[in-house]
């Protein structure tokens, strides 16, 4: 089995000053195409203890992989570690130079001499394109090893580990044991509710394997086979599939690599329905999540921020009297928002929310992290629940917005 | 200055399934302590490899700090890798055996014989007591060097860093000097224009230091001092400052820890001002970040989101025939929207965005990435500015939010 091993580059890692997240991915991807990653070493920008770090990686595994360093400031001398590690001199190449100024001439701005180091490259590397960003990664191969430097930054990192770095080290170790995960993705569920749900099925399933992974209002579950063919792993997942789906159920929304907002947007796009939103205490997040998605604006009408409350009444159309009565954090204003969303934009659906974000504002009655998410439909009627949501402020305005959007896929799939 | 290195140790490290939060935990009490971070090595489960990363690190640097595989599992080999890599035996510390038979008696599970491992430490070692766990830490004195070991879970790990590790370094190698950073936060301008601008302070300035660092439409200047007291490292920081402010002038926004939402209430909090906003490429996204801050409702009216043509026309009174003639994205609606907020939620400021999001809805006029953003003042004016802004569509909204957000700063602090 090959072996592989992850450096980090940069002073701020070293300072503390930025969680590297980086190594995780990377291992995360290695491990996928089939890589044993023995070590991972963090340095800071400094052109000798780079080149020491890289050298000592070659001495000991196959495929170093680097990120970070690769901008175009004084302090990022990841270029110049490895062409001293390797003794391959840094050239200019011609095809990256003009990329980068075609780069530069689109987005309006000057290309400064710094910038220019950003296109050399040592000698006999291959250059592995930056969509994303100016700085160009690179593969060089030596003999049965390989060192491949990649730019610091997640976005322009991973599709380029994705795309380009991945696919190399797999064509030059042969690694043809396909490994495919499949990720179920949950919502309304807690981690160690998921455990309690499935436990058994951890210790009992080694191939496929399943871990559970929470994020902010999400949590998903990643079926992970090997085998020989894609087509053997796939199977391998599909059998346990329906296993997990039966514990699950209705929590899960994706199976397929979808997003929520996308999840909601393909229902409302198979329906021909539409959708509009009005916020009180996500503040628009709602908006932000479902416009986060190309080719939104097919399905979403718009929204309403409706902060204030004179703005629910003056937008929104929501009775004086029933913000007066109930309190604007109250059931019966959530349904008269979500009526009035979505009559403003003349939309097939309305979706809204109002609630105690914290972490002022809250009482016994209706505690910080208390929401009322409605849904109106074009018939007449209309849905509403209560949740109360754990956490900090950002971390309800996070999760009262997930569960929304959750209702309405729930409401628009039906 | 006394040399420090780190080493994370877990297998599920290196597969990614674990994204190493310690490591910045570690450096960042470590920096401030005065110690200098060279090098941060994560390895797997192995006792051998441990060994050989601990061996490694003693051999260049004088403190080698430990994190994980402390734990009673068959897994957990820090404590026999430490003490092959230094040459001392391990033997049952009978004090911190007493304390784990007390802790086990304490939550009532019985102790397994595993467990009495978590007792055995390195002949000579100090131990570190765990008040949060059974796993208790140790310091391994070897003449000027030492190697400290303490378990990987966050919040068994931080309170024995804070209380048990830095005290013993700082005494150990007599680091009185206090480290003092001071962020100046920008906005609007390029990690490398910055680069270009201060590129002569990076050099000439030691103490402070000057660091960059970029976040997604964001960038971070830190200025780092050392002295023998706080007022010493902060009178340091304010002779620099000037100096720093006087090149990258308006796009600091922050010098305080403050977000940009949250400089942009506090400027609208001491003028009284409120203010509405009316977005369409960015769904909600500005009033998200607006209302992240607690009591934003005292000054954000509220917003609408105008994502269809319709709604710009019925919510924000924007003429059709302006839509007609210049277009959604225009100087001419983004204008007509800023002034819709602000009738719409009578605020004191109305703030708009219209733009190509991407990654379809381009074209050679108007390309992705190209935003208007627009403030309406109580006076009637209204001020425009027309950006584009790289990258794929996550990365425009999130950039074009921030960039509103700044225009409206600086409305609001003039």
């Amino acid at each position: 089995m090959a072996s592989a091993e992850i450096i980090t580059i940069g002073t701020e890692l070293l300072l503390g000053q930025l969680v590297d997240t980086n190594t995780s991915v990377i291992a995360n991807a290695l491990a996928e195409a089939g890589l044993d990653v023995f070590r991972q070493t963090s340095v800071g920008d400094n052109e000798q203890r780079i080149a020491q770090a890289v050298s000592e990686a070659l001495a000991r595994s196959d495929a170093v992989i680097c990120a970070g360093g690769l901008g175009p400031t004084v302090d990022d001398l990841t270029r110049e570690a490895v062409a001293a590690a390797t003794g391959r001199p840094l050239e200019t190449n011609p095809a990256a130079l003009a990329d980068l100024q075609a780069w530069f001439a689109r987005v309006g701005r000057s290309m400064s001499e710094n910038n220019k180091r950003q296109a050399a490259f040592p000698r006999g590397a291959t250059v592995l394109e930056n969509p994303h960003g100016t700085a160009p990664g690179f593969a060089l191969e030596l003999a049965s090893k390989v060192v491949v430097t990649m730019p610091g930054p997640p976005r322009e990192l991973e599709p380029m580990l994705r795309n380009h770095a991945v696919p190399l080290l797999k064509k030059k170790y042969e690694l043809n044991a396909t490994i495919v995960t499949r990720v179920l993705r949950t919502i309304g569920i807690s981690e160690s509710e998921i455990d309690r749900l499935i436990q058994d099925l951890f210790r009992s399933s080694a191939n496929p394997s399943i871990a559970v992974l929470a994020h902010v209002g999400e949590v998903d579950v990643k079926l992970t086979a090997k085998a020989e063919s894609r087509r053997a792993a796939l199977a391998l997942i599909d059998a346990l599939e329906p296993v997990v789906r039966e514990r699950l159920g209705d929590c899960i929304f994706s199976a397929n690599g979808r997003t929520l907002p996308q999840t909601l947007g393909a229902a409302l796009r198979e329906r021909g329905w539409t959708i509009a939103t009005a916020e009180s205490c996500t503040g628009g997040l709602i908006g932000a999540m479902i416009t986060t998605v190309p080719g939104s604006s097919d399905y979403y009408g718009g929204g309403v921020i409706a902060y204030a409350n004179q703005a629910k009444t003056d937008l929104l159309d929501v009775a004086p009297e029933l913000i007066e009565q109930h309190g604007a954090v109250s059931e019966e204003v959530a349904m008269a928002m979500a009526i009035g969303a979505r009559e403003s934009f003349q939309t097939t659906l309305g979706l809204s929310i109002t609630g105690v974000a914290g972490p002022g504002g809250g009482s016994a009655a209706k505690p910080v992290g208390l929401v009322f998410i409605s849904v109106a439909h074009r018939d007449g009627t209309v849905e509403v629940q209560r949740r109360h949501i754990p956490g900090g402020r950002e971390a309800v305005q996070q999760r009262a917005a997930l569960l929304a959007l959750m209702f309405a896929w729930q409401a628009a799939r039906a």
